[in-house]
């Protein structure tokens, strides 16, 4: 996979493309990237990628020629005709693991990020595949929100991840919250860990952590279990929990 | 406000906080910041900060103690009482606009950090204040989390923002998406740009807009419009929709 990220703060991404599972991933050749200031694209003297809002009102926004310009540069240079092209923006649909699973299976992603100013309509409506939100919250620019894709689409990639964090058992993965986890001490300031766990009886252990694992679903997040299809022994322990 | 972030990747922070607003804010004494290594806390000599669950099963756990000393100290270095103490994690309620206000209005933030690793659940039971997940996704750890957190919050801190980026007209400040914008020029490749935009008549504009903001958000996130107090004019534009 090759990732092409446009920005005008491509030094924002230092920390995170040179540290921890992108590094790696990147060293071993799982995926490759490119930092590119879409600012170096744009036909007028001034550099200039935005300008005032037909129609009046506040803020900047992005004008379509650099960042049409930018994409199709890269497209070429990858030769590459079905690239998936992701605009970061509040209007887009919310990520979430399903999208991560999606675009793990591509070859080209390009993530194009505005800061401050809005996108002029055009790039949303002739020049993207897909528009992406990470959530419903108000963020400066799109580089934070491509890092989070980036980060959960690439750690999917085949031998990326190591054993000892393979990636089905995490939470969404498996649609339920986790369990609690519990290590060494077994007493810390007088607070213990559950017997059971200390008890060396893995079918109690397991039935114990699914029950967690489902009462904290419960407790927190309803709607992760509104559209599964839930064993009838859950059914149970819900109603039971319903009746307190 | 100060910021403490403890986390063993505190090199992942430095092109997000040393950019665009966070560097701003920072330089302009709007708030304060520490990365914090918690591996610089623990007690035994091979600085150790995790170890293998009780029960079994795949993955590490991080032990309590590294991360309960490390609050204690940045609590007692600001001498503050009532820090809000936030665990990044997947278990978390799920992060909106709203909670990004709230945290607005804090003294003393600080942000727990995991990396691959599951939390000792004492941590969670007996240490923090709030657990905060961005969405329905699997980071490798919490940092990318909270640089989003940080961000969202650090921009409604007083005087951060400049007039031309104000907060409230964000989407997710108004309750609705964004209407379209467009800039110059107005005939890209053949793409035209709305005549009502550049009619000059003010009323029909902001008539256009507020239509266009309804309909966008009709068309993708019907889930902003349930809990909204809706005016007449708008319930007779969504039955017009509603029968196409």
């Amino acid at each position: 996979m090759h990732i092409d990220i446009l920005t005008l703060f491509p030094e924002m991404f230092h920390g995170v493309l040179q540290s921890s599972i992108l590094k790696k991933a990147y060293e071993n050749d799982r995926f490759s990237y490119n930092l590119v200031n879409f600012r170096d694209y744009t036909e007028n003297k001034h550099y200039k990628v935005d300008d005032y809002p037909y129609g009046g009102g506040a803020g900047m926004v992005l004008t379509p020629q650099p960042i049409f310009d930018t994409v199709e540069a890269v497209k070429k240079q990858r030769k590459s005709d079905n690239s998936r092209i992701i605009l970061m923006c509040p209007q887009g649909e919310t990520y979430n693991q399903k999208k991560a699973e999606e675009l793990s299976q591509e070859d080209h992603l390009i993530f194009i990020c505005g800061h401050y100013e809005g996108y002029d309509e055009r790039i949303r409506e002739h020049l993207v595949t897909d528009e992406i939100s990470i959530g419903d919250f108000v963020l400066t620019g799109g580089e934070i929100g491509s890092m989070v894709v980036m980060d959960s689409v690439v750690r999917l990639l085949p031998e990326v991840l190591g054993n000892k964090d393979s990636a089905p058992q995490d939470s969404f993965s498996t649609g339920l919250l986790e369990h609690p986890h519990y290590t060494r001490p077994a007493d810390f300031r007088g607070l213990k860990v559950p017997e059971v766990l200390l008890s060396g009886d893995h079918g109690k252990i397991n039935a114990w952590r699914e029950r967690q694992s489902l009462l904290r679903t419960y407790q927190r997040r309803r709607d992760l279990l509104e559209h599964k299809n839930i064993p009838e022994e859950w059914k149970r322990w819900i109603e039971e929990w319903d009746d307190k």
